[in-house]
């Protein structure tokens, strides 16, 4: 059965034209006038897009003996209600865990899922199986990205020396380094003493976190992939130290890339004084929302190119799992909703209001990290023989966001309120019409891993720098020579 | 009559895959493997790439009752050669001359040329003809590029308030801002002053138009863009002053380019030193060379994504013509060339260093220029459908570059005996293999001009964002209402 | 008759210690332990500091026929009032008129005076007596700083051209250049584009003159400062632009300084936007108010020393005056008050703070102007020798500000209802107590006009640099000596 | 017995005036025309300054077993010899030992001292004893400036949460912090590395610290700080980095010092690369000596006031001990000689060359730091009532350097051949006569130690703004109060 989507508007990172295309197997077989399929899908006044890659989720992810309550069925169903095709989550090893027994775990998980997905593996200790491990988790699973934790002090946190090992080990194996930049030690200690002073309902969070602690792990991560020669990708870059530091790392030519949330760019930290402690818990998540100025930072970081790519941090935890943290804002789960409306929401925020092109809403939704996580054209691209991910978007359609109508599995949305213009009327996984109309018709189980390569042109073009420039011993010959 | 290039790899700006390509009546109709076509070229081990698009040329340009050594043919000879495709010159009206009375020199000279070009207009002088016409040329020529000189006193140069009334005026018609970015006023008076105090050499040139003078005017621009509302190119950023101001407002969200030229990446003040005078004189050019630290800035900016497009400026003049400003250096015509080694250089010093990848380096050198021009993608890709305007790229071929062996009218190359490595195995123009395996094929007049929608994307997002952030008048009854 | 001030604790930019002070003849002549005196003050719970010193007024201004309200009776009354014994006008020269005339017509005005008072030179026109007039202002009449208006096109604006040329012949003489740093072409076209419209009331004004105009305009003048080697004095620095430039020029190694006014660190746009068209018309001044984020900025400058000076640009006009531009904001005259509050004001929202310590206070309203107009230590100084020129100051005194019981003759203030902590106790000018615990006893007539030297040691050092660093030309022989 | 200082111009940190100075009892007594003395000393042409103090010093510093070369008395009369008046050790405490226990044996090693003196503590390690001793090392024996290492992983480093606990202990009892700020991880991997790559030469030693290095352990220590309410005090700074994280501190008022060696200002990398083992072994010290760049980014930090005093870091080790690390550049000691240079070698490329002004000299070699140790003005002052701590400084008097000569107990000087312009031609200690006109009257134990109170008024400023702005919770009632 081929189906086509007829009269739309193609609208990719860098083209803009008016074309049908048609699917086959999964798969884009043609892109031209007048195509005709099995199904057939009206475009008209719609924009046929990459669907949306969300490269930062947690889905099911183990938290205190329960889970974060979106899994990869009711994740990536909400996912593609909003236009999202590809999730890729993060794989979290226990202390002393290989990194293959973890991926086991995360391996049964996510069958369930409704679109295809990809795995960062995350360096959560370091020794010799984690060394070890990470060449075959690269060579033989098709992981290439690492993530590693500044923060979360005494159980996911590694320490510098563990984090230039394990750059290093990157740079040889061609992968990707990524952090979570926020200082551990200081937000530990913050924490203790906001408790310690009766700091404790959800804003105290916020205090035990502010943007400096951001900025200053960001620097540090920076330096050190630097100093190893690998290429590094900062997630949940909330701030603008955390982005000056990417900024000026970039203005040195260094190779690396920054990931503001869509959170971020449109709440603030004012959510947090709310008196209703529910509604600010809710949005209890690392790092915490920030002001104003800091969502300027952000937004002219996506229209610059010194930020690349919008995420959500999908992480969903119910006001029960939440109000474990009454009396005590350290326990809060952390994390928020977002992925159904990360791309409604930053084309209502940012194109419609001429922050973004519509090309550029697909790069930093999509294209930019098929390129950086190494499966473009596969995903991210309107190409004949790339994976039919699409995204029929429907620029005048409207809503207003609502926890009651959404797919997610938690009871409320860090975005209710919200208006937002620009949905999607159609979204394709492989070709699957996932989303019909307004129809939910997603396939549990439909969703492929999606293994990627090592060593991407960045990768060489950084080593073939690193070698030509690395420092060179002086000739001596009968050392010490001579007086003063 | 159809051609095929067989066995090679198709790099673009974000793709790079094993393909070849059919070409029928100048025009890309098929990429994939195993391709037929009446003509074949061997691609095996080489790169198919678009050809560069070099946006800053002055062939035959008027000057002091003579004109630039390469014309139309020469020059766009030299690009071929060194695999670029297309041309942009500047039209230069006379001070009070109708702009399209200026283009009909343009388009007469442009008869010869061996592949395509287009135009900017230059804003040389400012009433309610150029007004008038700036509509015209935009809408009813295809040229949406108006280029404004803030140095050259007295001839060529703009004032604040013409300057501001133009970029107004374009911001209307959705055309695109540049600006050669000096301090015509601070130059002026600096080589009056240099001149009397005995320093008449080449070095003076340098001298009389320091960094921070490009500085200034970049950042001037800048700002009257911005309250424009109009999208700014900068022509040949040479420092780093001036690409910190373009930093500085591209970190704010401001929609501007910056334009390297190849020269000014790879060579440096010290030519300005050299003992024999020719040697510097046939430098001298606007912006004069810089120094390391320069190079690097700019480097990293390409690096980066802070600057856009490399160019050459190119504008030859003869050493004969040169000695004319013996004893004066003001007197020295403004120039290099550099079309046929933009490509090669940059090779070598960008992808050959790791500095660069394989598809930035096309990015830098065609496709973004493409796409700010708004030609793309019938100019800058490799898509079916787009001009076969292509270049057979071979990385492993070299050469020492020598003014004995080049296309270029003029007598001596300001990259003497600089050795490259990366050159066209063949350059096709639309289709035509202009360059083949060494062999120059060109075809006098082939070349047609490629005429540009205004209105592109950018300029869209902008004006969408200026309208909705434009001042509002506070509404008061009553005017004026209390005391203290 | 001698003068003690008893039991203070003095505090001057560097130092902070217990001491009486004792004065002769307007000079302080002891400072040690128990001093007696004929007249005794006491300072017990005060300290005693350097009168404040105003270096930015514009008493009894001629404007369209008539006069800035604040003499300089009233004004310097306004200033001692509130701590402030010396201030500095602008002597603003007419389109034509000889810059001795121009000081004939400030002389007259200022004989009234009650405070000692010096004047600032403004080149409001280029021309040779202009030229030769500037060595006579500074060499014979003791006017060493020169202000120049980038802004107030058609009136008091000068060129590029000719700021060039008034900057070099500073550099020549040993002077200090000033700007009023705004683009006066963009403001006059803004300005025009507002009106057109309907932007009419007095928001307009700042509509007109954005940040990023002051912003061009600043680092356009430290570029050319730069080139000729004078240092500059940026007067009124309102915003994060202008700001930056002069961050970004200093941490270069240029000798450059920026005069925040007390308005612009504690007042913001917001004022603008009152319902109240008085209201909104009394706060116009230019530069306008800014908001939050420009008022950081310029604290932090303070704090770290990119800034230098806290002034007032006192230019009174009354509510009546005001009026003039009901129905066009460009008719409402430019200015504030701030004489008598400037010293209240910083200390309240500084020192109080913990933002400034107190010497730092005494720095910055003070000590650091007394050095840059080179008058140091005979103002600005706890030294023997030294006017006595003393403000004792207390800690603990409070008030509302209020217009209805201010000095300044204008009917309202733009600080009405700030509430303040830390007023003088008394005032002294060269000893006379012109204020005594809240009782006014100025003398008018009292001031005397301060000369100053040009060449300090910054205009010394930077010759130096410049000389040492000045471009050479590069020695041949047999020009044009060889081929390619 | 009395001794004047007669016809000399005095020149401080904000003054120049003619004067002679009159000492009694080792305290300047008067300060006046016309004095007369016991002892006469002609200072005719000459600059009668405040001593210069060098707050970075170890001598006899404990070192595998061995001590560096110079002690209290060879130092502080090397230190005279120069100009030098007073130094600043670091008191190094064992791991596990005690804060007096350190102190003993410094006591004992500093009553051979002949100028005065004074200790800065060091944090070495962190537990109770520690945070109990500082409290008493502060109020009882007057040392107020804490030492932390952020390199030498091992030996002297701390990590993050010590430091974070060490400045909040700081910021309680009103201390200052300093740090060595170096990413010891990244340093002992590097260092590692190279030398298994065959990078053993003393070269090795600079690749294994790279200014980015640097950079980010002075940014992390400054958001530290900045969390805990601290002054910093950042000890050679070096580069470009490290003074960008300073000045980006200080553009957001954060209360930050950065200290540059006179070594890093005047000699560069490139003598690492000398062929003589010996010479480069010599220069070893951390952080290495950089490019003329980042010597460009500190002269330019000293006139901007980003960057606030000279110091040297004397550390002497002879060519024997030197020698320790051939074949393992680590197993060098660190640390270079310069206590009698310091002065004639700042002069001569600071205000000889016209970068600095002779009060701005003063300023950073003496006056800043007595301010920022609190001994202000007591030392760094030519006040009456302040100790005799004098140069009279000859801007005629030259030489060129040489280890022959010199007063330091090591064979060779890091500045060998360096002329310098500008030289004592007395020092005076609390108005011992050490060193006349070339000749060294020290007298062994003359020198004193300098206690210094808490609590300066940068602290006190400090701690009002941190409590101000301090986080504070939101009140709630019912948590959780409501739904959705
Ligand atoms: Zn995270
Ligand atoms: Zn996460
Ligand atoms: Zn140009
Ligand atoms: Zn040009
Ligand atoms: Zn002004
Ligand atoms: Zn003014
Ligand atoms: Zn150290
Ligand atoms: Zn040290």
């Amino acid at each position: 059965m081929t189906t086509v989507i007829k009269n739309g508007t193609v609208v990719t990172a860098d083209l803009t034209y008016d074309a049908d295309v048609l699917i086959e197997n999964g798969v884009i077989s043609e892109i031209g006038p007048n195509l005709k399929g099995d199904e057939e899908l009206d475009a008209t006044g719609c924009y046929v897009m990459p669907g949306g890659i969300d490269p930062h989720v947690h889905l099911e992810m183990p938290f205190m003996g329960t889970y974060s309550s979106d899994d990869f069925e009711s994740g990536t169903r909400a996912g593609l209600a909003g236009g999202t095709t590809m999730v890729v989550d993060f794989c979290l090893p226990n202390q002393g865990e290989g990194l293959h027994d973890a991926l086991k775990r995360w391996d049964n998980k996510s069958t369930r899922a409704n679109c295809d997905y990809s795995f960062h593996m995350a360096v959560t200790w370091w020794g010799e199986q984690v060394f070890n491990d990470m060449k075959s988790v690269i060579e033989d699973r098709g992981i290439t990205t690492f993530k590693h934790f500044l923060a979360y002090k005494g159980a996911l946190m590694v320490n510098d020396d563990e984090l230039f090992a394990s750059f290093n080990r990157l740079a040889e194996l061609g992968g990707i380094a990524m952090v979570h930049a926020e200082n551990g030690d200081v937000v530990a200690e913050m924490t203790a003493k906001l408790l310690a002073e009766g700091n404790t309902g959800p804003e105290g969070h916020a205090y035990s976190r502010p943007s400096q602690v951001e900025g200053e792990a960001t620097n540090r991560a920076i330096m050190i992939a630097d100093m190893a020669g690998v290429p590094l990708y900062v997630v949940h870059t909330s701030c603008e130290e955390a982005h000056e530091a990417i900024r000026r790392a970039r203005m040195q030519g260094k190779r690396v890339w920054g990931e503001p949330l869509i959170q971020h760019l449109t709440l603030d930290e004012s959510e947090y004084f709310n008196k209703d402690w529910d509604h600010a818990a809710r949005r209890v998540m690392s790092p915490p929302f920030r002001n104003k100025q800091h969502q300027d930072s952000l937004w002219a970081g996506l229209m610059s190119g010194s930020l690349s790519v919008v995420a959500t941090d999908h992480c969903a935890f119910t006001t029960e799992q939440k109000r474990t943290g009454i009396g005590d804002f350290s326990k809060i789960p952390n994390g928020t909703g977002g992925l159904e409306d990360r791309l409604p929401m930053l084309w209502t925020h940012g194109v419609e209001t001429g922050r973004l092109t519509p090309n550029e809403f697909v790069a930093v939704t999509s294209t930019n990290i098929a390129k950086i996580l190494n499966c473009y054209p596969k995903k991210g691209s309107v190409l004949v023989g790339a994976d039919a991910d699409l995204v029929v978007w429907d620029p005048k359609k409207e809503k207003t966001i609502q926890a009651s109508t959404q797919q997610s599995a938690i009871d409320y949305n860090v975005f209710e309120g919200h208006h937002v213009k620009g949905l999607p009327r159609f979204t394709l996984t492989r070709g699957q019409v996932a989303v019909h109309d307004g129809e939910i018709r997603t396939q549990e189980g439909h969703g492929k891993f999606v293994a990627r390569e090592p060593n991407g042109t960045v990768n060489k073009a950084l080593s073939t720098w690193k070698d030509l420039t690395a420092p060179r011993p002086v000739e001596r010959t009968g050392i010490p020579a001579t007086g003063v």
